[in-house]
């Protein structure tokens, strides 16, 4: 039984729509109330966001282990910030919160993307039930070998907790189609966890198709680590499309192009994004999987 | 004759294809050079770069007319850098240089545009130079009232300019096609000035289809000065595209369309470009000319 839950804006300061869907159910609340659970906001990154950056020192989004939130040594705005966010809505192990929405959006060709980090028949319930009202939605699973203590997203505060991933939109730019998909997902999931609490989910697809992340890639570097190209345009916006191997996927800037040397053929996502630069991260690469409602 | 020209990356420290074409044509010099006049580079926004934004304290290309070059009362990051770059390619009212292209991107879905900041036939030639061996490219007019010692724009140096700009691309993303894009256009503007030089310009159609600035709209703001809405999906990515009047162009954050009060049919651009969030400017309206190359 969920019975607080949390939605959760500008964890990343340029990511613009979260902060100002805050602002409009602050002024509306009854478009986020649901009768069985009470609904509260967080605005997490206000100092990067008024810096128009995605973080000031460190990715707050990247903070959420209970190793760092326990360490008294990190002291960056972000660490700190996240052991203030740990206080608001956790502490983590213990959470005042059962569950939390945090909003994304990547500069990536993703479409409305539902971002599950944990895995069980509630998440393939939940994700069957927003396909089912918005079939243009993505299913994207990292359910990885962590526990949700060791977890580093703020969202994993909570026991349980989904990320609303939505693109393309630039850093800093406010899109009326993904504020509107930003805004049609959250009430989507939140009616479901409503219809799961009131035991009254109704009848759902058996199965619901998802992605899984397996690895994230690199984008080609000079030996001294320099970026050497870019992501190739047959590649760009094409998030959640085949990639099969020998196919280009970069191109070097002095034009040569660089295949994908995979085995297999596999699926792309966070294409070309920008905050991956930092990284050189150039996309993740998904398999496609099966989620069963029963 | 235009015996020196400089080409300019990097105005803005988040343009990075700018940045990244002046890296690979150091190392392949031959790319840009043509025989009948020299061609240097220049980086001039190294360290707004570093920061990965837009500009340190000042955009950089609003700091060039002739009364800020020579006021020493303005001495901000971008205000001091002016006056470096104004030494190295300038000064301005006797330049060093003879034509300068400084290469830029935007947010929004303009295309390879050629923007064109003066008046006569060298540019209505250039424009259907590069529209002829590039269809897609768009020609836009901003040949305002200023003359050259008033205007702010970097380029503004030299007697004779274009910028190059290029989108649909992010902030600090590097895209394939946008990289592509700009080289080329860039190269069929050195190409042309050496035609232009050798008095061999060919036969070019009598007239090209261009679209000359009007002026800026903002986006809705509460009696604040808080942004209240945000660009209407059915006008995002519509660069150069028509906005009849009564069109909605806004919505505001609670759902009401903001329609465009004009009273004739424009066009737009420069439509949701992230940087202008700063001054709340929606986008750029246009309207359809004809410059003849007779």
């Amino acid at each position: 039984m969920i019975k607080k839950l949390a939605i959760v804006g500008g964890t990343h300061g340029n990511e613009f729509t979260g902060i100002y869907l805050l602002k409009k159910w602050k002024n509306t609340p009854e478009l986020i109330a649901r009768s069985s659970f009470e609904t509260e906001m967080l605005f997490a990154n206000h100092e990067a966001h008024a810096q128009n950056k995605r973080y000031v020192e460190h990715d707050l989004n990247r903070c959420f282990s209970a190793a760092d939130l326990t360490n008294d040594s990190l002291t960056s705005v972000e660490q700190r910030r996240a052991k203030e966010i740990n206080q608001q809505l956790g502490p983590k192990g213990n959470p005042r919160v059962d569950f939390i929405i945090d909003l994304h959006t990547t500069t990536s060709n993703m479409g409305p993307t539902l971002l599950i980090t944990k895995k069980g028949k509630f998440y393939n319930q939940l994700a069957a039930y927003v396909k089912l009202h918005m079939p243009d939605a993505m299913v994207s699973c990292d359910e990885d070998h962590k526990t949700n203590e060791e977890h580093h997203f703020l969202s994993t505060i909570a026991q349980d907790s989904v990320m609303v991933e939505v693109g393309p939109v630039g850093q800093s730019v406010l899109r009326h189609d993904v504020f509107e998909q930003s805004e049609q997902m959250t009430g989507l999931i939140l009616d479901f966890i409503e219809l799961h609490n009131r035991d009254q989910v109704p009848e759902l697809p058996e199965t619901v198709e998802a992605y899984r992340y397996i690895e994230s890639i690199k984008l080609p570097l000079t030996a001294d680590g320099e970026r050497a190209g870019m992501v190739h345009k047959d590649v760009q916006n094409q998030d959640f499309k085949l990639i099969e191997p020998g196919q280009p996927i970069f191109v070097t800037f002095d034009g040569k192009e660089v295949c994908y040397d995979g085995e297999k053929a596999v699926y792309g996502s966070f294409i070309n994004e920008a905050a991956y630069y930092d990284n050189n991260l150039a996309m993740s690469l998904l398999e496609k999987i099966t989620l069963s409602t029963r």
